[in-house]
């Protein structure tokens, strides 16, 4: 019955159930799965439970799931395959889709390749729509989300598009080129998928052609294929924000979640390593007089809270493309007007808790002074840490968030311990 | 010229160019925009910047901007409207299209109702294809994103779904109810948007039925709202993480961003409070031994960092639905296991730390216990915290990571403070 039950579910809800289960059972689940539908759950399972899915088949399983996808789909499952089952599976297909997946496999992970599909239905310019609703009537089914026919020349050329809402409404003895929409989305293979994803959001499109260098149709983009490179985006942006590398199956042994956990620990165990010698520096004057060591975690921690604020904003601004030159100055200002007047209030407020708690005057004016210094240079790094990165063509997501605690940790200490070194001691 | 190319701007792209502009200079270009193309434009920009633009119109301006939209766009915008503006686009309207006014008005942002558009074509069971396609040839165009008709008996409710590629692929002699699905996605108005968008994602959806608790259809959701509803909560969550309260006008006056900001700097000036006083309490061993000072932060840092990728991994395995009962115990002993084997490595790398830099190995000996001592502390509550968000019914992503911080925070000054205290002093 549970067998029943599973060949009755859609491929992305056995995806589900799998995804939520101990490897055990999972694995239990998976020989229950019918031969033929492998290759459709494993397009929707996440990269990291694919992976212990695919560690149970063996080369003739790996061969028949891929049997039912189409060249774009097995494109997506060849890093997870085997180099010796993809040269059988390429083997597998006839000519046409063998192009297609060395074509789809050219790509980035990033780029509209790597997005695109090859069901596109074309017509021709000069028949009337009598005769491709004739045509259409003759195929068995249209591909999913084909909301546009793609009108193209004998070699190809992209001349238009005819939504399928048009053709429904429009005179069946107009021809083709007569309703036609001659301005469309066009995308390259090798455009960035971000873009294009930016483009499906704004102009709210269902589907957009892909063209090469000589503007002949080779594919198309679905939105399906933009939401979920949209929602990999998204959870991959947490992820390392978070200082974890990649997505990971919630019940991956423990060695596999240290691979995936150690790298930003690692980075996190040197800039705290700097941050412990900036203190050390100042041994003396904490010797002299302790409440030091414990006022001094209040300037660093509010300071990179304030400086992750700013990140966020300028890093948000620069995916958006709302930043350039015109205006970086102007938020400049802004940033630091914000940081100055959270300096004077915040700093005010920690310099009484100091005041209150040591009941010394200056030490409350030194932790004043040294908030507002160490908000201020929160405030200049996180505006100018993404722009560079930016600038240096790197991701401002990934690193930024990381350098603006290292610079708010060593800096807030240093600026503290400083001015009391200077001042109190 | 520039009023040219405005007018012939789509106006998503008016209100990209508009979010990337200082105050003055928007406000100069949204005078040049046609008055009867400030509705679409608005429903496009980003609320803080609508806000700005809705500022500068008067009475009058709004209620025409009101009159291009339907109703469920004019239901966006009426929380940013004024209740007078907002009663006189209500007798504006026609009867029925109040009616959908007030009940997409009536459903909170995160629900299906919110989500919603009335843009549905309808059609009877009973009838041949054949009719279908001259019904549809009657009308100057169907709504963006049919990709389905409704089948709908002459009381309104729901009887199947005709895709559209199915009506062109078909016999025209058939009838609609032989070629009609009958199983198909069926929302409710109350029914939550995020479940909503999950089916879209799992089905790939470009359209969904919204019926009310009669099973009568009230509207559709359209895979374009769905979109920009996933867009905007990621959005969300980026931000919250960071501290801000909601998305920010890249050019807002500084008063406005510190609004934005003050919450949860204050949270954070508590906790950090609290982690002052609880170094407080251990100032006379610090005193003794200065090197203690020095060396908390890492403790401290490393706890926080290693809790919140436990938090992240728990928040998305909420959000996707795949924590249960039945798993939260493999759960809980997969991320003890891997902060146990963290807290041996990452330990001995501090304790030697430790070591090398002050020549004390008993100093390494309680750097290490501590690391590992926290680093357990933050796993246990890496997990318990967003459980218990969750079980509370709060959102377990936006106050996780501030208790987490506030947890390792305090409790590595505690534990390495504590144990030195207890063994070194
Ligand atoms: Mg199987
Ligand atoms: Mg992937
Ligand atoms: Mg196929
Ligand atoms: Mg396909
Ligand atoms: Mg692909
Ligand atoms: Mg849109
Ligand atoms: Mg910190
Ligand atoms: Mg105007
Ligand atoms: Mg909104
Ligand atoms: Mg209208
Ligand atoms: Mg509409
Ligand atoms: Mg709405
Ligand atoms: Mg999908």
């Amino acid at each position: 019955e549970l067998q029943n039950l599973l060949d009755r579910l859609h491929p992305a809800d056995v995806a589900h159930i799998l995804e939520a289960m101990p490897l055990e059972d999972r694995l239990m689940i998976w020989e229950l799965v019918k031969a033929e539908r492998d290759g459709e759950i494993l397009l929707e399972v996440s990269d990291a439970v694919r992976e212990t899915l695919i560690a149970t088949m063996d080369s003739g399983e790996m061969l028949a799931a891929t049997g039912q996808l189409d060249a774009d789909e097995i494109a997506d499952l060849a890093p997870d395959l085997p180099r010796d089952v993809m040269e059988d599976v390429f083997q597998s297909l006839p000519m046409e889709e063998r192009e297609q997946l060395r074509a789809a496999m050219s790509y980035p992970e990033d780029a509209v390749g790597a997005l695109m599909d090859f069901d596109v239905v074309t017509i021709r310019e000069d028949v009337t729509l009598e005769v491709v609703l004739r045509y259409l009537r003759r195929l068995d089914e249209l591909p999913d989300h084909t909301d546009q026919l793609f009108v193209v020349d004998r070699d190809e050329h992209l001349k238009g598009v005819l939504p399928v809402n048009r053709l429904l409404v429009s005179d069946p003895d107009a021809t083709v080129g007569s309703v036609m929409a001659k301005e469309m989305v066009k995308l390259h293979p090798s455009d960035n998928a971000h873009q294009a994803a930016q483009a499906f959001e704004r102009y709210d499109l269902v589907s957009a052609s892909v063209v090469n260098a000589e503007d002949k149709l080779i594919g198309r983009v679905t939105v399906n294929a933009v939401m979920d490179f949209i929602r990999e985006q998204a959870e991959s942006e947490a992820l390392n924000l978070a200082g974890l590398r990649e997505e990971e199956d919630l019940f991956a042994p423990v060695w596999k979640s240290l691979k995936n956990r150690w790298t930003w620990l690692a980075i996190n165990l040197v800039t705290a390593f700097i941050a412990s010698r900036v203190i050390g520096v100042f041994e003396d004057s904490i010797e002299k007089l302790v409440a030091l060591a414990a006022l001094m975690p209040i300037i660093a921690g509010i300071g990179g809270n304030s400086g992750n604020q700013t990140i966020t904003m300028i890093v948000r601004a620069l995916a958006l493309g709302q930043l350039n030159a015109g205006n970086a100055r102007k938020l400049f200002a802004k940033e630091i007007g914000v940081s100055a007047v959270n300096g004077v209030v915040w700093g005010s407020v920690v310099g009484l808790f100091a005041f209150f708690i040591y009941g010394s005057g200056s030490l409350g004016l030194v932790m004043t002074l040294a908030m507002m210094l160490n908000l201020l240079l929160a405030a200049l790094l996180g505006v100018l840490i993404p722009l560079t990165l930016h600038k240096l063509g790197r991701d401002p997501a990934a690193g930024s968030s990381v350098m603006i605690t290292a610079v708010t940790d060593s800096g807030g200490f240093f600026i503290f311990l400083g001015l009391a070194t200077l001042f109190l001691v």
